[in-house]
């Protein structure tokens, strides 16, 4: 990984997000008097909550792929999806919480990032594999 | 990584499966009017969202064993816990949405094939540091 | 991998934490009577939810900085991250359990190492990119 700096920093860029997505829902419960365990609530909160519940479901696939694209194309391949993913993430967390209608854009460009590096991947492996 | 092609390729299908069913949880959303982030409503939405949580709740143990199981016994080793994780989370998923008493056979597969890694990598690094 | 013995003995004993939290969350179930796909129930069951859900939150930090810890500064400094992070994380999960007030000494344990890990990395990954 010391070989990757650029891909790593992304990944801590991305990492840093994910942990301010959770400090919002913090915010988020405190603002709207929403006490743990409770999971629902205020709208803006039940916003904010599913914002972060989605960036983890998103992080899970964007951290493995993220390392293999590294790996396969390198570093500067690597660190171009992270950038794309990051921008892409933080749009979405700021747009949901809003209005949950807003939330596509920032959605798709992760999604969309996420499914090309991929497909790529599944490219390179099968040029490798035969 | 790119000294584990078998094991990648197993990585890229689950990684497919979960966010297949991901897709899944958007196309129950609209079949039956459950707007985000409402995360109640129709029990089949309900089931195919907790399928959904539960592939991530998941994912996160076997990204990391995969890589330990590669690393530690080789791609072939790797690979086979894979395809054997993937075969059981597809089940789950599929079985899930159906009858919540249908997915324990699904679970189970994931489960023990886990477990039986985890335990297994114990006994390998118990050796290796001894 | 294969480099990082103790790294990955906390890493194996971080994953067994987290699967005995999800086990607690299939106990609570049959315990208090929820039936899946039901997350509301008793309030034990939710807060032995919550405690198994933050910590999925928690793990997909973990793991990217554990690996980068280890890759960066040596095994000794990840081992030392994840025990650390281990005896917080435990913590948590017993204390959330029994009252949600008390999980803050656990989680404060796993946030802090977690921040103080990651702006290290940012502070190391600076240096070698300059």
């Amino acid at each position: 990984m010391t070989a990757y700096p650029l891909t790593v920093a992304t990944l801590l860029v991305a990492l840093f997000i994910y942990i301010w997505s959770i400090a919002r829902v913090g915010g988020a419960r405190g603002r709207h008097q929403v006490q743990a365990p409770a999971v629902t609530g205020h709208p803006e909160f039940e916003r904010i909550l599913r914002a972060q519940q989605n960036t983890v479901e998103q992080l899970v696939v964007f951290v493995p792929l993220l390392a293999l694209a590294a790996a396969f194309w390198g570093d500067r391949w690597g660190a171009l999806y992270g950038v794309v993913w990051c921008i892409g993430r933080a749009l979405y967390i700021v747009t949901y919480a809003q209005d949950a209608q807003k939330r596509s854009t920032g959605f798709m460009i992760t999604a969309l990032s996420t499914l090309v590096v991929m497909l790529a991947l599944v490219v390179t492996l099968a040029l490798r594999i035969v």
